[in-house]
C-alpha cells in the first residue's frame, strides 16, 4: 500500500529555500506594475479612524499595561472576545483554549516546532499554502500531497495516505490559498471521520472564513469534529484551528489566534515563550479596543462588499481577455483565484515576460510540495482597485496569448 | 583534553521545559507582593506622550504602509536609524547589516534555527540568560558552560572549551542577565582573539549597553572584533550583535535588532519569514517616529537616573537587612543584581517561603545550564519604586535570617 504513495514524499532539497513570494513582493514595489502576486488585503478598508481612537484610548487609560511585558498566552480580554466569537458556532471553548500569536505564520511555525522531527510526514492538500511549507521545511518535514479539485481535497485518497503515518493533516477549507476553492460539506465530514479513526490531528487554517461574499456558510472542520465527540461542555477535539486579524483588521498588527485543546495550548505556549516571549501587548489591546464593541461584524460586511466587487471584475476581465484553454476557479470568498493555463506553458517563465508587461502573479509550482502545477497561477483580487484589475488582466491576457 | 569538559555538557532533559520565569511572572500578579523576579523596566519612564503623538502621526500620514504587510528584514528607515546609531562607535555597517526582530527573544530563536542541530554544543557563561537556554533547548542544544566572576566570563578557560567544537559563543558583556556583572576590557579582547583563532562566531547580546549609570563605557565585543579585522569599509566580522528597544522605549512593542554580516542576515531573514513573516510594521514606524529626532538619547539619560537611584536603594537595603554570609554584585548599569547566599540554602525552597512573606526573586539554579548556583538569586531593581525596594529587601532579609 505504502509504496504507491512514496513518490509523493517531497524530499526537502535545502533547509530553507529562498521564497518565491518574498522576491515577488519586492518586485511589486515598481510603481507602475499591477500586482496580483501578494496576498495583501485592500488598504482602502483599513479602519484608520478606529485605530486612531483605539491608540489614544489605550495610551490614555492603560499605557502601563500596554507597553509592558505581557503573558505568553495573550491578552486575556482578547482571548475572551475570541472565545465569545467562537461560541457563536456552538463550539464549547473557554479562553484557556485560545492563544494569541504573532500572525498565523507564527502559529504554523510553533506547530512545526512541537510536532515535527526531521523526516516526519505532513499530509497536505496540493496545491497548499506556501507559508506553511516554508515554516515546516525548517523542521525537516516531508509531505504527503493529496490532490484537490473544485470541492477541495479529494478525500477518497485520504484513507491510503493516512496509513503512511503523517504527524498531522493541514487543510484550508474556506477559499483556500492558493486556489480559492471551498471544501464541500461531505468532504469535511469524511476528513473529520477519517482523522478521528486514525488518530491524526487536523490543522484547520481559516484566515478567510469570515470573508464569504456568496453562497452558504459551511461549518468549520472544528465544528464538525466537536459534534462527533461526546459533548462534555469542554473542547477536547482533534482539530487545531487557526485564524487571524490580518484579513479582518490589518496585517501590519501581526495578530492571529490558535484554538486547541488545553494540552496543545500548553505546548504551544512553551514553544512561543522561547520564540518571542509574547505578542505585542499594545497591538493586542488596540485590536481588542477596535473590535470588541461590535465594530468587527460591521467592518466584515464592508470588506465582503469590496472583495465581491473586485472578484467580479476579475472574473469578467478573465472572460474577456483570456484565450481559449485557460480555466479559472470561482471563489465564493477570500482573496485569491487560481488559473490553469495550457499544459505547454511554464508559468515561472511566463512571469518574467509578464513583469516586462508590468503585471505580476505567483507561479503555481511553488504551492505544490511534491511537484506539478507548472501551468498554474495564483491571482489575488483583493488588493488592486477595479480599474487596475481590469487593466492587469488585459496585460496578462496579451502575454498568455503570445504563448498559446 | 576534551574529557575534563564532558561533565559540563548539559543533557537536555525534556524538549521544552516549562519556564520558571513564566510561572514567577504569574505569581507577581498578587497585588501586595513585591517582586524582584521579573525583568521588567520601570513603567514610570515609558514615554507615553511621545507614543501618543507617534501613533497619531503614523496613522495620519502613513496608515496604508503601517497597517499593511511589510518586508521581512524590517522597516528601512528604522534600519537606517540603527545603522547611524551603530556608526557612532566606528563600526562600518550599512542598513543591509541590520534586521528587525520581534524582541531579542526572536533573534535568539532564529539563531538557534539557523545554527543548531540536535546535539550541537553552545558555549555560554554560567550563569547565563535563561531565555537563550529556552530558545536553544528547543533545537536540542547542549552547553559548554564557562564560569564567570566579577569581571565576567573567565576567559582563561576559553581555550580548552573552544577545542570542544561549539557552534558559537554566547555572551552578555554589559551588566549581564542575571549577574549584573560587566566583562572587563582585557577579557573582551581575549574572547575576540580566541574566537577568531578558532573560527567560532560570537553572539553578543547587549540589551542594557545604553543603560550604564556609573563607570566608564567599554567597547562592545563587536567593536573590538571589527578593529582586529582589515578595515575594508564593510562589516564582515565574527560577531552577531543583538540589542533591543524593550529597555529603551517599551517591551510591549516587541522590537529588537540584529547586526550581522550580510550572509548571516540573509539566513536569518529566511528563517524569520517562516517564523512570523515580519515584525509589526505599525510598531516599527512608531518606534522610528518616537526615536529618530534625538528623543532616544535624552530619554536614556532619564532611565539611567531612575535605575541608578533604585540600584542604590537596593544596595543600601541589602547592607542593612542581609545577615552575614550573603554577598551581592554591584552592577554599573542594567536591571539586575545577583546575590550569593550561604551554601546550605537552596533558593528554590527559599522562594516558597519568600512568597508567603510577599516578596519574590528568581532562584539562580535555572540560569546554570550545567547545574550549580542553588544558593544564588537574581534580584531586579528597575521595576519597583524605591520605598518598595527597601520594604521588599527587608522582607527577604527576614526570610533568609530564619535559614542561616
Amino acid at each position: 500500500m505504502q509504496t504507491q504513495w512514496d513518490h509523493r514524499y517531497a524530499q526537502r532539497t535545502q533547509r530553507m529555500k529562498s521564497s518565491a513570494i518574498r522576491e515577488l513582493l519586492k518586485m511589486t514595489e515598481q510603481a507602475d506594475l499591477i500586482s496580483f502576486a501578494g496576498g495583501l488585503p485592500a488598504p482602502d478598508v483599513f479602519p484608520v479612524p478606529e485605530f486612531k481612537e483605539a491608540c489614544n484610548n489605550v495610551l490614555e487609560n492603560s499605557s502601563t499595561l500596554a507597553l509592558q511585558y505581557g503573558a505568553t498566552e495573550g491578552f486575556w480580554p482578547l482571548r475572551e472576545m475570541i472565545t465569545r466569537h467562537t461560541q457563536r458556532y456552538s463550539i464549547q471553548i473557554t479562553p484557556e483554549n485560545v492563544m494569541i500569536t504573532s500572525g498565523s505564520q507564527q502559529a504554523l511555525d510553533l506547530i512545526g516546532k512541537i510536532f515535527i522531527n526531521r523526516g516526519d510526514r505532513v499530509l497536505v492538500e496540493s496545491p497548499t499554502y506556501l507559508g506553511a511549507l516554508q515554516a515546516w521545511n525548517a523542521y525537516g518535514a516531508e509531505y504527503i500531497a493529496i490532490p484537490s479539485d473544485e470541492n477541495g481535497m479529494i478525500t477518497d485518497e485520504l484513507d491510503k495516505a493516512l496509513r503512511c503515518g503523517p504527524k498531522f493533516i493541514y487543510v484550508l477549507p474556506n477559499f483556500q490559498n492558493p486556489t480559492g476553492v471551498t471544501m464541500s460539506l461531505d468532504r469535511r465530514k469524511k476528513l473529520v471521520e477519517l482523522a478521528d479513526r486514525y488518530g491524526v490531528p487536523i490543522i484547520e487554517d481559516d484566515p478567510y472564513g469570515q470573508l464569504r461574499f456568496e453562497g452558504e456558510h459551511l461549518p468549520a472542520v472544528e465544528v464538525l469534529d466537536s459534534r462527533i465527540r461526546a459533548a462534555n461542555g469542554w473542547y477536547s477535539g482533534n482539530v487545531i484551528y487557526l485564524s487571524t486579524f490580518s484579513k479582518l483588521l490589518a496585517p501590519g498588527l501581526r495578530l492571529a489566534w490558535v484554538i486547541a485543546p488545553p494540552e496543545v495550548i500548553s505546548k504551544l505556549v512553551q514553544a512561543k515563550q522561547g520564540a518571542d516571549l509574547h505578542t505585542s501587548t499594545f497591538n493586542q489591546m488596540i485590536a481588542y479596543e477596535v473590535a470588541h464593541k461590535g465594530f468587527l461584524d460591521k467592518h466584515v460586511v464592508t470588506i465582503r462588499q469590496v472583495y465581491l466587487e473586485r472578484r467580479n471584475v476579475m472574473l469578467d476581465a478573465l472572460a474577456e481577455h483570456m484565450p481559449e484553454g485557460v480555466h479559472w476557479t470561482h471563489p465564493q470568498g477570500g482573496l485569491f483565484l487560481w488559473a490553469t493555463l495550457p499544459e505547454n506553458i511554464d508559468t515561472a517563465d511566463l512571469l518574467l515576460e509578464a513583469v516586462k508587461e508590468k503585471v505580476a502573479f505567483v507561479p503555481g509550482g511553488s504551492f505544490h510540495p511534491c511537484g506539478g502545477g507548472k501551468n498554474t497561477i495564483r491571482l489575488n483580487f483583493s488588493y488592486s482597485k477595479p480599474d487596475l484589475i481590469n487593466e492587469g488582466i488585459a496585460r496578462l491576457g496579451r502575454v498568455i496569448k503570445q504563448k498559446v
